[in-house]
């Protein structure tokens, strides 16, 4: 019997320190996502310099996730939603990890970036702001096993596309009027182009959340935005 | 005898479908990428039809393959390589599918490409030369669980990003010179960007299988090519 207890406290104990694991990781990535979108938006050459600095700890907190979900697979043969978790985490790390990518490739960006004169960046803001909502969200779905919250950000990502859309309009009309506009706008471009890749990883976590909580796939075509006469140039 | 050796040909036949499922969905993809490559550098408009064609198709191998590798997972309880090869899996599907998106990407691009008097294609031509024959290394070093291939592919990634900065710096040239390339350009650079991607995902691939094979973990930094003057605009 105290054997007993003993095993599964400490089953219990692993699938606890894998969730803390994932939670971290989720912390740090938001938190790579929130300084790059400042960094760019705010011209916040200060908070540009964090993401990139972050990414071994990102990418570490990866390895031991996998590790661990490695262990507990060899030795405790987990059944049911802790099979469902531990197959989510494995894939969830990766696009978490992917997260953080694109924010410091957001943030090198925004230190080279001079906006003198450049382009509005109210569509860039907005889009770095539910970026950023949709990923905490997801984040929190994940951490409460939220099957609701899972298809709300699933559901969310069409309006980042549909920002995107409008962004990726804008800043061609700007190039095209002035080349000295090119450079910066080539940089925007792939941000917004990063914001967008951000938004999709997010919704992969949402169905990664999804299928562990309820062990259904969301269908496998989603709610997309922004398909609109220029959806060819900047998909 | 015949109770347990029958177990043990059924849980052989289940790995061994797992592995086909991915040298399925390998081949898949490979011809995807192919497609588009020369649908882009031969503006040949028929292959450029087939690579969104597939996407359905990869994403339900991806489906199929992981439902296959949670059952494995929940009724045999696999140990070591097997174990290892089942979570490499469970990854590298996800890199599949995402060179698949890629491909997709730059098919759809290319249909609505107009070179007329465009810039040389020379560049994109390695670069897709290159991105393919790497990623079918590693498809091949997949199904042949070979670990010295996996390292080879692993390192002819930096010649990828080094073609993919000197493109990018003839890109940006070609707009300066004359805005009417712009659209043109903007297509190219995003083209290039999603075989850099490929790039990126395949070297991904040769890490987990070189991880499968041997229990290790290649070092958590790649020689990367290509960092050169520009490397802050393109990257």
């Amino acid at each position: 019997m105290t054997e007993a207890t003993h095993t599964v406290k400490s089953y219990e104990q692993e699938l606890e320190h894998l969730r803390s694991l994932m939670r971290q990781m989720g912390g740090l990535v938001e938190r790579q996502t929130a300084q790059a979108v400042k960094a760019i938006v705010d011209g916040d050459d200060e908070a540009a310099i964090e993401p990139p600095e972050l990414d071994p700890e990102v990418d570490e907190l990866e390895r031991e996730a996998e590790a661990l979900a490695i262990r507990i697979l060899a030795l405790r043969s987990p059944m049911a939603v802790d099979l469902r978790t531990i197959v989510a985490a494995l894939k969830i790390t990766g696009d978490l990890e992917r997260i953080g990518d694109y924010a410091s490739s957001i943030a090198r960006r925004a230190m080279k970036l001079d906006m003198e004169g450049g382009p509005s960046l109210v569509g860039l803001r907005s889009m770095g702001r539910l970026v950023q909502d949709n990923l905490r969200r997801a984040i929190d779905a994940l951490a409460n096993e939220d099957r609701d919250a899972s298809v709300a950000v699933w559901q969310a990502d069409a309006a980042v596309d549909e920002l995107y859309t409008a962004m990726f309009r804008e800043l061609m009309t700007y190039m095209m009027e002035d080349p000295r506009n090119i450079g910066t706008c080539i940089h925007l471009m792939f941000v917004a182009k990063n914001l967008e890749r951000i938004g999709d990883h997010t919704t992969n976590i949402a169905e990664r959340v999804y299928y562990a909580v309820t062990g259904e796939m969301l269908p496998s075509v989603r709610p997309r935005g922004g398909r609109g006469n220029m959806a060819s140039l900047q998909s």
